[in-house]
């Protein structure tokens, strides 16, 4: 089972991250830390004559790593209640790759299991539903299949310590990952 | 009443640009054209020393032209169940602006009016709810008064023009701002 | 093409009922008004010996009559937040149908086709969306197509006839109705 | 500090109910168990002239109950996706309440605070998250303020003891009770 871990935050080691590598302790897994890659917004070109055109930028070789992992755990932060534009930017250019005639993307991605955790400042575990719905709607369109999420509350730097229920969370999923 | 749309679309003249043109027909406003400007997603220094640092985009310029309006018509097509990046991107800047102290951010935005028009390809009347409701937390967050929406449904161009009840939406909202 | 319309209201004659009326001119219909029957509250006897026990009470006369249309209208106004108790109870015994044999009821009722109708005082078209949601989840459970749906904004009686948005509505389906 | 636990379930120690118990372990509280009392879905007399009329049930009782404590245990299964319509009869009959001048029936409630205990079969974490919405709604509409949620996983009996989530975070409630 090999995880890779897709870190939305725009802040090195914030609180999703910090959630992250406690849920991941001891684990080995694959940071990709979106902040660092060059993902540029989709040009949507699904109606345009001769389609998507190739992008020089960092997208393929992350959808590459992404594709060579059987376990994704999406990490972001609530940013204005829904994930970091890092994180959409990255979403949204699915919709090329599910058009890409070299791979099934669609398919391979069918066959992984998905984790999300996000933390937030305003009562997120209200308002961070929506965003669980969404990544809900997300995973069920290309068959991914959603195994569990933690919405963590933490608003400055090390917040997260202090959410007891989040930590009890990620040290149960890294029990499980450890096995 | 002065009316700027901000529109989210990747693609020029697509199915939520038409549907916004629809709405304000015969009306003088300001389109915002997100893809036609840069705006990069945020990098997040509030916790930092020195907070946040001036960015060479187009952020600004945009910020500025929105201030400068009463009724602000959110466009975004619905991309994977969400806001697209482009819009995404501008909203997470508002970050940003609330800690800007050249202008008092929160409180000019809170005189202002909101709409969301957007349309998707995949049961939008349903699966595009999270995103209202993302939109509702967002301008209730920042006092904005949340007027309407509509949800159209559209996949390939000019889709939209072939949904009836988001048509007969669009023009009553057209008859309230011609008034 | 038979049309039930269900009706969840308290009060004769309220704002969910006018509009639902609307949305039915001139249609030959069967109107189910749930106030008018006694429907008990649900007792789980799923995981009891024997399973459910046969109530008395005007349930199995109700589900009869729904079972011979095609066409049904959940009309309920929006009560904290939810559908009626009334409409509730009603629901909630379909527990009971499920796992009744002397006919198949899910198969049934996935040849059917829901509307729902509902008005609210309290912001309904953002604070009724859980309410839509859930009939989506019903619905998508049973099989059921859900094709549309309605939110008035209507809280003193005759309100409704101000919302102009949802007469329009009501009227288009109407048109669809009479087809 | 004065605990009730209102339980909603048609099934006498189910999965929330057991749920409930374990997080009021070795806590004094009054248990509410709606089953056992009999509260008839409202008549809605808002608009009627002489308004509510009294209704010879056990609410009143039952509300009294209520107003006597300081923190509310909502504890419900998840019946097709939204509350019991056991516990939905109770909350409607709040509109009566609302209006009976005996007493200031919001003030009082805006002064307690309120958990939900939920148990679901059907991937309760996703399609319970209506549900939590709504009560976000009728607290927030009362003032109430809302503490804490757990969705339980359970559909046979006894499901809800291997929910290893569900169980964590009702010892963690326990003791922050216990303290």
């Amino acid at each position: 089972m090999k995880i890779a871990a897709i870190i939305g935050s725009s802040r090195a080691g914030g609180n999703t991250q910090q959630l992250t590598k406690l849920a991941l302790k001891g684990i080995d897994y694959t940071p990709i830390i979106l902040k660092e890659k060059q993902i540029i917004p989709i040009d949507d070109l699904r109606h345009a004559e001769g389609g998507f055109q190739p992008v020089t930028d960092d997208y393929e070789n992350v959808i590459d790593t992404v594709l060579g992992h059987d376990v994704l755990i999406f990490a972001t932060p609530v940013y204005w209640y829904g994930m970091s534009g890092l994180m959409k930017n990255f979403v949204d250019r699915w919709s090329q790759s599910l058009r890409d005639d070299r791979f099934a993307f669609k398919k391979e991605m069918s066959q992984k299991t998905a984790y999300v955790i996000t933390c937030g400042g305003d009562q997120p575990r209200i308002k961070a539903l929506p965003l669980i719905q969404q990544f809900q709607y997300i995973f069920s369109f290309m068959g991914v299949s959603f195994a569990d999420y933690i919405i963590g509350a933490a608003n400055a730097p090390y917040d997260i310590l202090k959410d007891e229920r989040a930590l009890a969370e990620a040290k149960r999923w890294n029990e499980t990952f450890l096995k």
